[in-house]
């Protein structure tokens, strides 16, 4: 604590004891500094600041005065919201947010923050404060900063794709790529296809277009060809789906899917819009559309949240030029600008060394957990459908006559929060499943919960 | 520059200089520690650095190489794009954003970085990159950064205005504020009334929603009351404007006029989207139609990026209840989450003694260069209309014979950025006046370039 800040408090603590009233004037910068045998500046300070953050007021040629009602307004309390929603595509977005600190939450769909490279962020952040003003004060020119592009477009070397910088646009998160592209290619009363289950937020998202969506079943290998094929039916506009690891189902897009899937694409026009947000948590390098169809066909889109953080609004739109062109129009008309400072803060850290071996490590715990987590929930007669061959999501069937929205309500109300499976699902046919986070699902406190409230749904089915 | 740093400069250097050529193998680690005298531990993270910059690439067991085209890949370069679009709401935009640096822009919308508050905004990053782990990696709750809207609603005690917590959200910028409450109470094929002028990015905002807006001349005082009344016929769904200092007319809203608009609103059920991005500008307080109004009626937005950082994207919705309870919906739908890290930068800033300070520095700097540049326009015979009373903006009225949308193309032609009236105008009358930012008007180069391609122009309209 600075001798301002400790000066500061002692004012709070002269409010909060009542020896100093509401409306009073409090002693002169002088007298304070005599008093607390401190300079007249940092008095000076403090006041200042004891002003901004609301505590005190100045009245010009008279002093410092404690402001009415100042901290102690009941009106600027934080109220936690309570919900009686039903479970909906927001349900777990809601509750995940809205959340204490101390509630569990098994249901969300990211690490818990100890997961993320904390130190190397702080660096960066350091960094940050001391690099170019432009980063700081500058909007960034409407593609975005152009050193996160080139790094994005290094990495899609990889899956053998050759961008060039025009093709990139940084946007704030993956759910902004997606509504902007949305915006720009859809209309209200389009069709699109999605899996099922999928991302709530996919449904959320078309909801809030007034979109029509065709879920297709997803399996172990992919979308269902079938299925898939009496969707085009519906002259489908784009097929919006997860690449790599897929949310909620864990499962991989294998490569002979992925290939019919390419080659309906191609004869029928249809876009597809790949969300590659969980790239960085593969083993293995996953087939991706973009690889097979190229930019014609495929607009690939990501983030930063999953592995660096979630406070630090960062993602990316790759197409073709002229889209982005479009999609640039878009977002100065609905958006102005994206933050020049994330994106720069973003850059720091994915260069930093310690980012890769951070990003090993989390893979590392992943793993260890996913096997920890599987064996836990088999005593609760939970099982995955598939195991999972990286990420963080199992995707979960319940024991027999247990209904997943139930049981997240009820466990709820004991401070775990889950994702019951009808959030994922377009068809309302997963109310037997739940996704669980492997990461999230480390504190006994969740299956001691979950016990309880099982045997409570069974006592209840009983009866 | 640091050990690490110098030691990637070699290393670029000789690729630069061809001594080590693409795909070739840079010394291991130990020799090129010996080589430059360094520790083993230095050359290991400059290494590392340059793999994640995309300069070598590493092979496990083999050493580093030379990554193949990596820096002169041509792919890979910054290209600036050239529009040869015509002059549309987004034109002043995409010209101010994506100008260089050594461009002249009279004609954007926000104050140079050198006048911004860059060490308190440094300091605050500091402060950050110390601060506690969520701020750095958590998303926020919906709502956003408590304290920020603690602020935001104890400024509004200023105008008689007492919010609870609950009656702020915190969003990425005003723009965005806006496109979520158009989302919210808007369908394609709706009314909205606008000035005329207004902001031109509201007219790029509502093309993008496809809404009819209904332009109702704005003046001195503000809008025309008959031609408001016109507009009600119409039905508007709500009327969008600048409270405060009026963009780009630089008029403040006089208390009579904002009276019977408060009442037309308040008979005809019409609701007012207030933009109060400018009030940290002004010297008097210009009435507010929230202060007439209420939250029943009213709808305030605003964000920091005029006085603060247009880098740390932050801004706020002021609504009821029940109506931020649903644009949180939409922002979960559309955004997932506004940055957390931003708002809290913006508070520390805001909260900083030398912040209050530096405001009083800019508003006597716009004053002085007020003055300047309209004495030196008067030379051009270019006038304003009014005389503002605060903020950076001139409405100025060009010589007879001068189209605004011609000047502002010769004058890009010779790196000045300039903003044509029609970009304001919906009712495109406004090809006479020009909008100046007296902020950007300071280098004697903008008055050079006028008077040329002002005479260019006499001489053409004379043959």
């Amino acid at each position: 604590m600075t001798k301002i800040e400790w000066a500061m408090e002692q004012i709070k603590l002269l409010i909060e004891q009542k020896k100093l009233l509401e409306g009073s004037r409090v002693p002169s910068v002088r007298q304070y500094a005599k008093q607390l045998d401190c300079s007249v500046s940092t008095i000076v300070e403090a006041y200042a600041r004891l002003v901004s953050t609301g505590v005190l007021e100045s009245r010009v040629g008279a002093g410092y005065y404690v402001r009415k009602n100042s901290n102690t307004n009941p009106l600027l309390a934080e109220h936690t919201i309570e919900y009686s929603r039903e479970v909906d595509p927001l349900w777990i977005s809601r509750q995940s947010l809205d959340a204490h600190d101390n509630m569990l939450k098994p249901g969300c769909g990211w690490l818990p923050k100890e997961w993320l490279p904390e130190q190397t962020l702080r660096k960066a952040l350091k960094l940050v404060a001391k690099s170019e003003s432009h980063f700081l004060l500058d909007y960034s020119t409407p593609h975005g900063h152009a050193d996160l592009r080139r790094y994005i477009a290094r990495k899609r070397e990889a899956y053998d794709v050759h961008l060039n910088l025009q093709q990139i646009l940084i946007s704030d998160s993956a759910t902004h790529s997606i509504d902007l592209i949305f915006r720009n290619l859809l209309q209200a009363g389009d069709y699109i296809i999605i899996d099922d289950p999928c991302y709530f937020n996919f449904r959320a998202l078309a909801k809030a277009h007034r979109l029509n969506c065709i879920a297709v079943p997803f399996g172990k290998y992919g979308p269902e060809i079938e299925a898939f094929k009496h969707a085009l039916q519906f002259q489908p506009k784009l097929y919006l789906t997860n690449s790599g690891i897929h949310n909620p189902t864990g499962a991989t897009l294998s490569m002979q899917t992925a290939f019919e899937i390419a080659k309906l694409a191609e004869q029928n026009g249809l876009m597809i819009v790949e969300d590659d947000i969980f790239a960085e948590l593969e083993y293995f390098h996953a087939p991706r559309y973009l690889t097979l169809l190229g930019l014609k066909q495929v607009i690939q889109i990501g983030s930063f949240t999953k592995t660096l953080s979630a406070a630090v609004r960062c993602g990316y739109i790759i197409a073709q030029e002229a889209m982005i062109d479009q999609l640039i129009d878009l977002n100065i008309a609905t958006h102005f600008n994206t933050s020049h400072l994330n994106a720069e803060i973003i850059y720091q850290t994915l260069t930093d060394s310690s980012y890769i071996r951070h990003i090993e490590w989390i893979k590392k715990q992943l793993q260890k957990h996913m096997m920890a987590t599987v064996k836990q929930l088999a005593t609760l007669d939970i099982h995955p459908i598939a195991m999972p061959k990286a990420g963080m999501f199992l995707w979960c069937q319940l024991p027999a006559h247990i209904d997943a929205a139930e049981l997240s309500k009820s466990c709820l109300a004991n401070g775990i929060i889950l994702a019951p499976g009808n959030s994922f699902s377009q068809a309302k046919n997963a109310h037997q499943f739940m996704r669980f986070n492997v990461a999230q699902c480390i504190d006994k406190k969740v299956y001691d919960v979950l016990v309880t409230c099982l045997n409570a749904q069974k006592i209840l089915h009983a009866g």
